[in-house]
């Protein structure tokens, strides 16, 4: 069972009661404890109990297309991670925050505040918000234009990592005698003044045990593999086939040196949406137990909002009709392509291709024995697509527990993943080296505009 | 010791390691706990052993005028009292949170998960941030004007209501069997579109056990007076002397019933920042060596913030040089006038005032033994100039643990104050009755403009 020894990654991505659209209607889900902390905080603890990375909370700032058939995000995710780490010792807290309606001073600082409590375990899954539904709670008639939406991230992220640097590591100094609390020489203005943002600084926090949240990025579109490229330690990412798992890898780790950045620097975690049971046919029959509960008219508006296109009225058991081009897409950019690739490829009919998303909206979904579900991840590992995986359970708690329980102690006895925590951070986990403390230099401000 | 048997409320106000600006440097604090989240967790849980009603956390966002010589706010609030919550059962969370700094959307929803996490003990002090620092970290030159400020802040408000509104009490049905998660006719769009804000709605999270936070208010100008009349539900006010305190509660308490409100329906609570020891020469001395410790330096900058003067170069031992008038002030103007007034009337030189805003920049400060301070509180409470109090303890945590177990006991005794929680939410504790979940009628756009 020897593979030269390298260890990979695994975060959880816990959704509400589950990742299948139709979780909180399956027997196995606690979907009565949607708004319960403690399920939350309970998931914190089985995750850290099977020695993972970190957890993650996606966000959304709008409800969905059919309230009546789904559930939204409800929690904040900065606000439940706070809850979730004072259950845990180790785990990482990673949260989905956007750039597109957010101001850079207050999401920094709410970051370091997480970083702190925490003691060094925040991450920051940077979004643009890809839904227009999110735009019209913001002040907007329609979402702002994917290019500009990246723009605004990139500015926002000069200002966040300006804001973050404002503090050195040392600055504070508690000298009670002579009543100096801070070295005011090694807290600095940041002076930012960009297209979209002026910010004076400082930060109002001291450093945080990190320096700044583990920075994650999870859009696939080019602009998006470009920021990651730039900025992101971990990528989420959504491949369907090893085949062009693969490729996203070789091409995104392939842009890092454009930026000075070594391809270790950057983890690709890829998705999973794992079905597991005592036999594979048992484990694609609890599968389609769950895929029989989706309602096709929450799915058929989900489907319209990710494609572009009206399918609400469109018949189920036909194939997609024409489709928009990637450039007209303003949402995801990535999605739609891969969702578009999928039915083209498998040539599916709508009912067919719903089936295939509702699992995890376009991420891979399998159904198996713990055996071979390890067998995948070790697959996909060794075959560089993966430096780790985006275990999305379908639903919660159980198939949290079970992957933790079943699954990854198989993937500890063939050494491919850690049976102790040997690092105390975030980064640690991820075998990221410290953001070094740095005398303060500005990040230029946003070029000419 | 009998006087009618109503009781009254207390709010702990908890500002880093206390609120003297020296206290970070007296023995008594434990100011290596700054960053530690436990040292506030347990604050939380020690108000709770005395039955406080609630605990606060204030907010700037800036750093103030001189890092050196004193700690920022750190924590974003409501991020701290997340972890705050889980360490406790009972005892009410109350966070800042700016109206001029943050989008309704986000507030809201961040206060709504709060108030899932806490089952009903969230409040929110709301305020317009009255520091030009603040205002320089989102893109501002100066200050926005105090009155622009209040006028944002109503319609902040307004739409934060109608999200909290956007969803009934009873929409959430999680029919797993007919697939019904909620009922679309109990789920809202707000459609709210005024001079400054336009938000579609609904909110992304069911109701709330509270249906929204507590609403407090803390600006005692004119228009905060106003603003507090049509919305708030508890005040905290620095008012000086029994007569002033008095002044204050009638005035505001008379101003109600022009929003339909009876004056029951807003608690006043007076700030106090007790010196407690065996003896009154004990607790002045005690006093005395916190206001020994004071920075003149960061003091005068400090002062000149508030008065809108330069006073770095003037001297200690002089009077105050003239003042701008109020209506000058585009900071906070009720605190300016506070000080201005307490200057003239004790004919203070400016080291002498220093020394008597030391303590809570203005609030009273009361050095006493346990019954000279339940005393004060119960004359002050019998005399109408409160409902309640808002204890600032000067160093932490020893500040807050001798009020609650040397006063609470003698206030309990008096029957001043309940010796067990009968409530289970915040606006409970404050004798609040729920706020009726409602069939929706969204609340009128701000007028005109
Ligand atoms: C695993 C994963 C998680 C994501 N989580 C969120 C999220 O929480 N909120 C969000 O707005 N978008 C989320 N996204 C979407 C992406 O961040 C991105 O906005 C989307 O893929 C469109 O970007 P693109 O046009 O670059 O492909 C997620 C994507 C993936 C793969
Ligand atoms: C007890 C108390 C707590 C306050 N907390 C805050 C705070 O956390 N953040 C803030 O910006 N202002 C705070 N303030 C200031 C007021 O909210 C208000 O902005 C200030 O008094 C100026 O308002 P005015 O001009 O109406 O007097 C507080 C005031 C009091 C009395």
């Amino acid at each position: 069972m020897s593979h030269s020894g390298k260890t990979f990654h695994i975060n959880a991505f816990l959704m509400g009661v589950g990742h299948h659209e139709a979780a909180w209607r399956h027997p196995r889900t606690e979907e009565h404890r949607l708004l319960d902390v403690e399920h939350f905080r309970e998931l914190g603890r089985i995750a850290e109990r099977g020695r993972l990375d970190s957890v993650f909370f996606a966000d959304n700032l709008a409800v969905g297309p059919r309230i009546e058939r789904n559930a939204p995000a409800v929690f904040e995710p900065i606000t439940l991670l706070s809850a979730i780490a004072t259950a845990t010792e180790h785990v990482g807290l990673i949260a989905t925050a956007s750039t597109s309606y957010n101001e850079p001073f207050n999401l920094a600082r709410k970051f370091t505040s997480l970083d702190h409590i925490s003691h060094g375990r925040a991450g920051w899954n940077i979004v643009t918000s890809g839904n227009a539904e999110e735009a019209y709670n913001f002040g907007y008639d329609a979402i702002p234009e994917h290019a500009r939406r990246y723009e605004r991230a990139q500015e926002f992220l000069d200002v966040a990592l300006n804001l973050w640097d404002s503090w050195e590591s040392d600055a504070l100094e508690l000298r009670t005698a002579s009543g100096v609390f801070a070295d005011p020489d090694k807290v600095h203005r940041i002076d930012y003044s960009g297209e979209r943002f002026r910010v004076r600084g400082p930060l109002n926090s001291p450093r945080s045990p990190q320096g700044r949240p583990l920075l994650v990025q999870a859009g696939s579109s080019e602009s998006g593999k470009e920021f990651a490229a730039r900025h992101a330690e971990a990528v989420f990412t959504a491949q369907r086939t090893l085949e062009e798992g693969r490729r996203f890898y070789q091409d995104l780790k392939s842009r890092l040196p454009r930026y000075g950045r070594s391809p270790d620097e950057l983890k690709v975690l890829p998705g999973l949406v794992p079905f597991i049971a005592d036999t594979a046919e048992q484990a694609r029959a609890l599968e389609q137990e769950f895929t029989d509960l989706i309602s096709p008219d929450y799915a058929l508006r989900q489907l319209s909002g990710m494609l572009g296109v009206d399918l609400t009225e469109h018949a189920l058991d036909a194939p997609l009709p024409p489709l928009p081009a990637e450039s007209d897409i303003q949402g995801g950019k990535s999605r739609f392509t891969l969702v578009k690739e999928l039915a083209e490829r498998e040539e599916l009919t709508v009912r067919q291709l719903i089936g295939k998303l509702g699992g995890g909206r376009g991420h891979r979904t399998f159904a198996g024995t713990p055996e071979q579900i390890a067998d995948e991840l070790q697959s996909w590992f060794e075959s560089g697509a993966a430096d780790g995986f985006n275990i999305m359970p379908p639903y919660l708690p159980g198939g949290l527990t079970d992957f933790v329980d079943r699954v990854v102690p198989i993937l500890q006895q063939r050494g491919l993943f850690r049976t102790e925590y040997t690092a105390t951070t975030l980064r640690g986990h991820y075998g990221l080296p410290p953001v070094e403390s740095r005398r303060f230099t500005p990040i230029p401000t946003a070029a000419g505009a």
